[in-house]
């Protein structure tokens, strides 16, 4: 199994605190040492970062914790590989275009007999059961909305579907945004907070690190914080239900 | 204008000296200051770093400067902006998937009154006219040849008729990879060089460094490198004839 990290914000923020409690566990607090990967969105565009190293290893991880690239939603992954050898190819986050936008897609969980019929629109480059699963999700959001991208609140009562039938095949955690929202569906871990106004100083659980929010914000900012385990240990964290998609939009989930 | 850089190798290489004088060309020897990037193919996967800071000022470059990152077929870009704004979506290179593999693209030149059909397979995230011819490249690719990639004298024959297509609309300088070959377009500038047994010292135009290549080799290596201007004063540089396509495999031309 994996972990997944995600972010969701009104303005844009750094991950610097979250990345680092994270990328401990990626062979030093935890197992997950067979890759990690990264992505940004800034503005319409997309950094994405991967790595076959573990993340306390990896030079790039590295300058992540160093370099605070702000953004409004990122998704990461640290890897425990199930299915599919250890590659750049099979790491995640994947990153894919549809309606003139990348999507980015990561994947906790592991699926038995998932062989969807692929159209050939998108094909995995690699061999990991997340990487077919993300192409079978894009490929069924162009069958249903064809060119044009629908609202939100059609989106995601069409990704509910399609995620609740690729978790009848095994554990299928996941994140995928657009830049605009982050989808984030549960099978079997995932906890979520909101950090607003009032800010507190939060203490990460895997390192010996604290940050007072209140010095670093201002009260108009809004940041959501998606991960497998929660990072900190002086918070409440809320953990999703098994089956529950949320949906998060400047730094909250909404009701869709 | 911007300029291109592109290594093809028989062995997994690093860029670390041609990178170096080429990203002193983004900001300080030069007029490349508004963005740049690289990808890196490792396997069937793709490193890619893209950045809309001048490549001289870039955390990122920096570390690419400093981290041997080995690979057969590399792609940079180093922007000046003609066209589409300086914003992380419009940086070259571009990724995108077919055929179930990662290709990269990037482009020096500026097209005019080119407004190719797209169907929505492929369709542009940023505004630039690159983008634009990249998304329309992969589209007639796979309009072609369907699901099933072609064999390279196939595919180098339909690119050599659609970059031919392209460039009637203005300079068409180009380089794409799908990892295993380098299709290089020309319409005004590019040149290369064949480095392979016995090698030598070589000094960058650039940059006071110099790199003694018997030293880092083996007598088997063979490595091509494809730029817009020659990185090196004690070398022998091939300039690309006008409206000519080439194809690296394994470190050199093919006949095609």
């Amino acid at each position: 199994m994996c972990q997944l990290l995600g972010m969701n914000c009104n303005v844009p923020t750094d991950i610097v605190f979250s990345f680092t409690g994270f990328a401990t566990r990626g062979g030093r607090t935890d197992v997950h040492h067979d890759g990690w990967g990264i992505a940004f969105f800034e503005g319409a565009g997309v950094r994405h970062f991967v790595d076959h190293a573990a993340a306390v290893a990896s030079p790039v991880a590295d300058l992540i914790k160093r370099w605070p690239i702000k953004s409004k939603n990122v998704i990461a992954h640290i890897r425990k590989a199930t299915q599919g050898r250890i590659a750049l190819e099979n790491c995640h986050p994947f990153v894919r275009e549809l309606w003139g936008r990348y999507w980015v897609f990561a994947h906790n969980g592991d699926l038995k007999d998932f062989k969807p019929e692929l159209n050939g629109a998108f094909q995995p480059v690699g061999n990991t059961d997340s990487e077919m699963a993300f192409c079978y999700l894009l490929q069924e959001m162009r069958r249903r909305f064809g060119g044009t991208p629908p609202g939100l609140p059609e989106l995601t009562s069409a990704l509910r579907e399609l995620t609740g039938a690729i978790a009848a095949h095994g554990a299928f955690n996941m994140m995928l945004s657009d830049g605009s929202a982050l989808f984030a569906h549960c099978s079997t871990n995932l906890h979520y907070i909101v950090r607003k106004h009032p800010f507190a100083t939060a203490k990460l659980s895997d390192e010996d690190m604290t940050v007072d929010f209140s010095q670093v914000t201002t009260p108009n900012d809004r940041v959501a914080v998606i991960v497998t385990a929660p990072l900190t240990d002086n918070e409440t964290w809320t953990q999703f239900g098994q089956g529950e998609m949320k949906v998060f939009v400047e730094g909250e989930p909404v009701a869709l």
